[in-house]
């Protein structure tokens, strides 16, 4: 017995982390990235009139931000057509998602999710002692049917689903996400990722009553809004589910001035409305970089393309590491047969045309090899 | 059987939370403050050197903060001489101290506090399934030696110490504090609360090992560096506790601007002092308020005032319900006999100017009714 002995749930989880950030990996190089394009940021930025806000709110950074985040949480309301008792505000769905499973996992109940989806969800449900129990990817995309099934063979007391899919971009229609929590068991409560949902297509976004008790969707700032760095994201759900965040959540844990820019930015429907312009543009420019190189672009509904390198794993963390090492921060997927492909988030001409000039070397390197 | 029940630590906490904010309490006078006094911040601000790291940072908050808190981890670990891998960052004491409780309380495990003492622990150890021990103040100060043999009594996993204290100002000796940690059992872990640390006399602050595996200290930007809205605060403790953060904590956590501001605020130690001196004289200023109105302050290490309104708790709560309705936010000890106590923070003259005008009146209403 010592005191620093751990509680046993930490005490057995491996000393891992979801992601490396590229601060970390920058580091390791010596050198700074020349395109940062591994994380799904959004380098085309926030609107100028968040980032104005925000400048203007760094002086009052003395003040505690509203654990109530009152004022955001009413403008999300009015923008969702759903009441402020339907929207928890928190630090980024990936703290969201810590407090939804804290809230709702005992230790040893199920949570269903597929295999090589979202690490940072599999990561809370370890944290808090639930079992993972993951379903296979179909056609390079989660598989909802899989899912809920699945859900019901083992109890699930979580099933977790991105539309659109991270790391593919593969998305489902809105109607095939409503006939999903049809078939949910009675159990069951969806944990809905729409984390991309701003570059989706409009149908792609299921109708949902917020107080449909099957079902709690997540939103972000970090994405169409580009405010990553700021950590501010929101959960849409039953009120009763959503009260229950209050009673574990860290209540004055979102930066003041994030909630002050998350507000300035859904007022400003001008600068998403260009965001999602650009984004599909550079888009359609990493589809034919691709192209250019003999690689098969994924179709995307998110603000990155998943390109096949058109052979294995290994492969591709050639390419991978090869695009590192000419200062493209990258990413892939984790599991097979996804790991097949990298990722590239869209941004500016700059970092599109450094991945341009970077992806034929790192090809041709790992080729070689 | 319904999919919207919680798991049972949380089914069995109460809905309450640990503090109202005070945009709650101005959305329900309808108007808001004239003197925000209430929660310790500082409304001296902070470094105008940070304010100007942040502003320009905020064009960039597209891009996740880094991780690893690196920057920020190595100009604390200069600052303190100690090594990088003896600190953690996080959002906040109130962060810090959730993961830390997560990390090392088993449900059922025993915590001691004192009664009356931070709220917001006591939030976390119920929020884990802990079970609270509380040990009463002593001459309105904490009592580590009640604390450490209340801890050897009960077997307490952890023991929680303010120094300076929070809600009363009081404050120990260094030497007092590394004489509990003798006393502590070879099971228990100090929980020592800093954070108004900048405040006190230097030698309130306890010499004591990074390594130490008898304690893990808690420092904050948002007080004596005037960041309370961005929240962002650090532990000092062994490197293996430390590193057990890294298991479960939100990695991505912590707002990009925040890492930015306060380094730049930790390299600014000019404005640090100034903002003692001011702190200081707001402190005799507050002093001077009570005398004036034939109240007691009691000594404060803090950058607030505890002021003896010489009666009981119903009549604190008068006095400080007057004060709001004049404007002034404010909060006092929840807990008897300190709750015959209002504590008010050091602010800019405009507002302690507010304060001196509304308290005689606040005052003579409360001994009206």
């Amino acid at each position: 017995m010592t005191r620093l002995r751990f509680a046993p749930i930490p005490a057995g989880l491996p000393a891992t982390v979801p992601f490396t950030g590229p601060e970390t990996l920058e580091r390791r190089r010596g050198v700074p990235f020349v395109a940062r394009l591994g994380a799904n940021e959004n380098g085309f930025g926030p609107s100028p009139k968040a980032v104005e806000a925000m400048a203007r709110a760094c002086a009052e950074a003395w003040k505690y931000g509203d654990p109530d985040n009152h004022d955001l949480r009413e403008a999300l309301a009015a923008h969702h057509r759903v009441a402020p008792e339907n929207i928890m505000v928190g630090e980024g769905i990936d703290g969201l998602l810590g407090v939804l499973v804290r809230l709702t996992v005992a230790q040893g109940d199920v949570v269903v999710t597929s295999d090589g989806a979202y690490p940072t969800f599999n990561f809370h449900v370890a944290g808090f002692g639930g079992l993972l129990h993951k379903v296979p990817y179909r056609d390079d995309a989660e598989d909802p049917q899989a899912l809920t099934a699945a859900a019901r063979d083992v109890g699930a007391r979580l099933v977790y689903l991105a539309n659109p899919d991270n790391p593919m971009g593969s998305w489902h229609s809105g109607a095939l996400i409503e006939a999903a929590l049809d078939e949910l068991s009675a159990d069951s409560l969806l944990v809905l990722d729409e984390a991309y949902a701003e570059f989706a297509p409009d149908d792609a976004i299921p109708q949902i009553d917020p107080e449909d008790d099957r079902v709690i969707r997540f939103r972000t700032f970090s994405k169409a809004y580009g405010l990553a760095g700021a950590r501010i994201g929101y959960a849409i759900g039953p009120a009763k589910l959503i009260a229950g965040f209050d009673r574990i959540r860290n209540h004055f844990g979102v930066n003041r001035t994030a909630q002050i820019g998350a507000l300035a930015a859904l007022q400003d429907n001008d600068w998403l409305e260009q965001t999602r312009r650009n984004v599909g543009a550079a888009r359609e420019r990493i589809s034919a970089i691709a192209q250019d190189n003999g690689l098969t672009a994924l179709p995307s509904a998110t603000n990155f393309v998943t390109i096949d390198c058109g052979a294995n794993g290994d492969f591709a963390r050639k390419v991978l590491a090869g695009l590192s090492d000419l200062g493209i921060f990258a990413r892939m997927p984790g599991t097979a047969p996804m790991d097949r492909c990298i990722r590239i988030s869209c941004g500016p001409e700059a970092e599109m045309a450094a991945f341009a000039e970077a992806l034929p070397i790192a090809l041709a390197k790992a080729r070689e090899v």
